[in-house]
């Protein structure tokens, strides 16, 4: 049975120091949350995670979710009692807006929480994810109505939500939707059409489940701009708030997947379902990437969590497995035939791959979670923009990013079990079978990259990318004033240096021909992502260098940072000039073959 | 339903021109296969892999092997018609020796043979696959009489063979492990012991199963070196060569696994099993190695299989989807909403990436393939050293370097397919999770890396290892009188200096400390591989430019060899320098942590 611990010490770290987000306290929701009640919050929620819905995880994936002939959906045994757990805890409600009943709580701690509920179950976190998302844009496009007819519920966790956008023929291309909207007279639309890869879409967990349904209005643009979005719910509302009618959508079939089989994933048919315009009519597009700017955050979560989940279970595994001999005498256990897989250096190459990204990545993820809460809550028009730009510009980055590494980090895992990882005992395929999703849905890593690429990096002038690197360059030089504590800013110097260069030369020629800049996008991507993290292991390296010593603190847990800082820096960051090499080797060779030669 | 074509003109290309296996028609086995007789093989065994073998690949992984009450195991509908058609056919005796029954052709050939056997059904080509590597340990050192008796009907593939060494506590580490052989007094053993993650260890295609088996007799010291090889047939072989009784071997379960599902994957039970020794007692694990080295060989041409057929399937795709536009306003076609998925960059990247790896992976496998055939046919003893020396320095390469990124192809392929390939229906989940099992089987990817700087770096005062650079640095100095064609060699130049540095790095710093060796051997592994894949491009790209136009050739393909060359060289080959910088990282970050830091 795999095992999982929420690495709660580790978000602290962050939270408390990387983020140092006590000065924030003067914001509002930041107020009220204490460094106890953090420190509870993360406790009981790692107690939960690993309790209550990390037992589930593999009998999820084995037993899946079941549709039955009248189009109900059950999910795996024991997933409905854990949500109900999960709501009754109030798990869903952490950063939603007071008004509606959540707690108003920073979004960074809501991610803390998401990452132990992913880790311990990716499945199950999904029924709850995605309402969020849904939540995000009602709030910020919903009519007074429908915020008030949909959003407590949505809040509570008694009703949970999905996003309908890809069809059978489109995914990334949206403006091929063939899902139609007819207006009916008393203001409401009639939507008819079908969607494909529907997470959550039918299911047994909630009382009722709200679609958020892209589609057209008949005779609108038949492309992008003709775009609108719809709420429809599976049950009517009441006018009183009870549930009414059944509306006329339903699940027609739970796609057969490699992974997550915990999620029902759904074909949803929409025969005349009864939907209201949420927003203005044709701005659908920019409604959804509300909820889509959230979800990808959401989604390079998903990679560090499995990668997390993955890494405890191989560190376990290395522990308790004696195979082979250290390659030196001394290190050898001379009461045992065999030494633990911690002698071998490949092993422990994995092991610190792991660890240097993981820990990374939850320092990222929990930066760009403190942005957005900035970006709305901050005191300053400054403040707010800048957390805003910076926020925007990474999260393709997080999504494409995180999720790549995220899913060679579970097969690494995997890797460290020999045999062992490969057949379903030890519960390593599923890790990997689940972390693969992450690298696909909410736009693939490719459509990140171009959105980094083609929309991010020029955006406002550059503004974005020009903030981000005077803050790494601000940050090198206060760690090389400190001693480059792990040597963390020596080899991050060049690396920005390389970033640097790449971005000019993407200004440069993509330009002149866009071709050279979807070709280099992907490494492009990579280079941002690697420099990224070395940010953070710059930040990390210089916190852990200052505290080792410092009465009240463990030295062995800082001495480990800055170990894995200088393993970083050493291993990962040295990548940075052959990606740059990568981003100018252009277009022409990757695209001079003609269709029919491959 | 997932294509397949057996890519023959790309086999042609290598074996007419890059091997130029004409120029051998002087030694035994080369005579017979006359440039007709190879085009007649290529197709056949082409038309045979994609007509029977790739329609019950998705079969096999749905139904998969089921193991009854008695022991016995029924494979997927289909596979055993097929393989009786496989074994009708002659396929599995292209290679094997004349005088059991074989044709007697150069492994180069087989070996292209397996590849698209391969890549149509991986799960079907291990029940002949490790035959193949149990008949040549029979053969090499097997005694007259297990030869009459066991080698005309492994070769026919009317029997079957296995490979027996994994246990439940050992894998990596032979030494440990507990399976006991009691001498008999009729010369014979009687072995007890549990063997897991046994290849078609129990099956329903053939009348007889022969397995090799590690097993340690009574007194024999309790280490590496007690070790020796027993013949165990799971039907006693009469004098007459007709079966007598069943032996006291058994299948107790099948492995529930990731992948190859149409593969009994057996843990065999030995409960006092009559076996003969083969060989000397006590040099088991040399006899292992034989079939071991074969097997490692074949391992490294999964990859491509994989690599292979999940591009075809990408490329299929890419085709007939089409989802946005150009870039480029001149690259949309004008008569459909949305292009085809070519126009896109990164599509294209994954596309290029697939095409030049899986082109330079089959020119180095049947490159080493000809190499096996040279060690024991060429004509001198120099040139038989030097076949047999590059081979095995590079086995390790092919094995480790090739799965892993032949596995990083299929998962590019399925991510061309969006969220279509996550699901099961086009089969490119499938072929993630079938190649997965490549990197870990006969040895893990981290074993080969250390066998390759621990042992074959080495040997012979690096022998084989100056060997190799001066083979590649003499086609470098051939290709850049040719003018360079497709700009290969001035950028594996730079490159082969890489390695030559990372060697002579290694060479210093690993004697001082093998935490060294073995800290950067994986990278070590990772630029060898990442450099005579460029030396297989400079070898094409020189041959490509001075065939394209000639009379009878079709220019396009020699075209498309030169793109890619050059595809290769840009985009890949430039990761060079910073594989080295990882090897000579050293240890000391990535073993400084103690193992409780974990």
């Amino acid at each position: 049975m795999p095992i999982y611990a929420a690495p709660v010490r580790e978000t602290r770290f962050i939270l408390d120091h990387v983020l140092d987000i006590g000065r924030y306290s003067n914001l509002p929701g930041f107020a009220s949350a204490t460094p106890d009640l953090i420190e509870a919050i993360l406790e009981e929620g790692g107690r939960f995670a690993s309790e209550v819905l990390a037992p589930l995880n593999r009998s999820g994936d084995e037993e899946g979710c079941t549709r039955h002939a009248d189009g109900s959906v059950t999910t795996p045994t024991g997933f409905k009692d854990a949500y109900r757990q999960f709501c009754e805890g109030g798990w869903p409600t952490l950063s939603a807006p007071e008004e509606y009943g959540g707690q108003g709580l920073p979004q960074v701690l809501a991610t803390a929480i998401s990452e132990y509920v992913l880790s311990a179950n990716h499945s199950f976190e999904m029924y709850h994810g995605l309402t969020a998302g849904a939540v995000a844009a009602l709030v910020i496009k919903g009519s007074d109505e429908q915020k008030a007819t949909y959003l407590p519920n949505m809040v509570s966790g008694k009703w949970t939500g999905t996003m309908n956008l890809t069809e059978p023929h489109c995914g990334t291309d949206l403006g091929l939707l063939k899902t139609r909207a007819e207006p009916q007279p008393d203001g409401s639309y009639q939507l008819t059409g079908t969607k494909i890869f529907i997470s959550s879409g039918e299911h047994d967990l909630a009382e009722n489940i709200v679609h958020m349904v892209l589609a057209k209005i008949t005779g609108a643009p038949d492309n992008v701009k003709g775009i609108s979005l719809f709420v429809v719910p599976k049950f009517l509302v009441n006018a009183d708030g009870s549930l009414g009618d059944r509306n006329a959508v339903s699940c027609g079939a739970i796609e057969k997947k490699m992974g997550i089989h915990g999620n029902s994933t759904c074909v949803m048919n929409y025969d005349g379902a009864t939907g209201w315009l949420v927003g203005e009519a044709e701005k659908g597009l920019a409604a959804m990437f509300i909820m889509m700017n959230a979800a990808r955050l959401g989604v390079g979560l998903q990679g560090l969590a499995q990668g997390e989940v993955a890494y405890q279970n191989a560190v376990a595994y290395a522990r308790d497995r004696r195979q082979g001999r250290a390659l030196k005498p001394d290190a050898r256990d001379p009461n045992a035939r065999a030494d633990t897989l911690f002698v071998h250096p490949d092993v422990r190459r994995m092991l610190m791959e792991a660890r240097a990204f993981n820990q990374a990545a939850r320092a990222l993820i929990l930066w760009g979670a403190l942005q957005v809460d900035l970006s709305r809550r901050a005191q300053s028009e400054e403040e707010r923009q800048l957390a805003d730009d910076l926020v925007s510009l990474l999260t393709p980055v997080i999504k494409g990013y995180l999720t790549d590494r995220g899913f060679e980090v579970t097969v690494d895992a995997q890797q460290i079990f020999g045999g062992h990882g490969y057949i379903r005992e030890h519960g390593m395929d599923q890790f990997v079978r689940d972390a693969r999703i992450a690298q696909i849905y909410e736009g693939t890593n490719g459509v990140q990259a171009m959105d980094l690429v083609g929309r991010k990096l020029g955006k406002d002038g550059g503004r974005a990318v020009r903030s981000l690197f005077t803050a790494i360059a601000t940050d090198i030089a206060d760690a090389k004033s400190a001693g480059d504590p792990g040597g963390v800013a020596a080899v991050l110097e060049p690396a920005l240096g390389e970033l640097q260069a790449a971005t000019m030369w993407l200004a440069q020629n993509g330009m002149a021909d866009p071709d050279n800049a979807g070709a280099g996008a992907y490494s492009y991507m990579d280079l941002m992502g690697l420099v990224v993290l070395g940010w953070m292991w710059l930040k990390m390296a210089v916190l852990a260098d200052r505290l080792k010593d410092e009465p009240g603190e463990d030295r062995s847990f800082h001495d480990a940072k800055l170990v894995t800082a200088r393993f970083y820096a050493e291993r990962e960051l040295v990548g940075a000039n052959a990606l740059r090499r990568k981003v100018e080797a252009g277009a022409e060779s990757m695209m001079a073959l003609p269709a029919e030669a491959f």
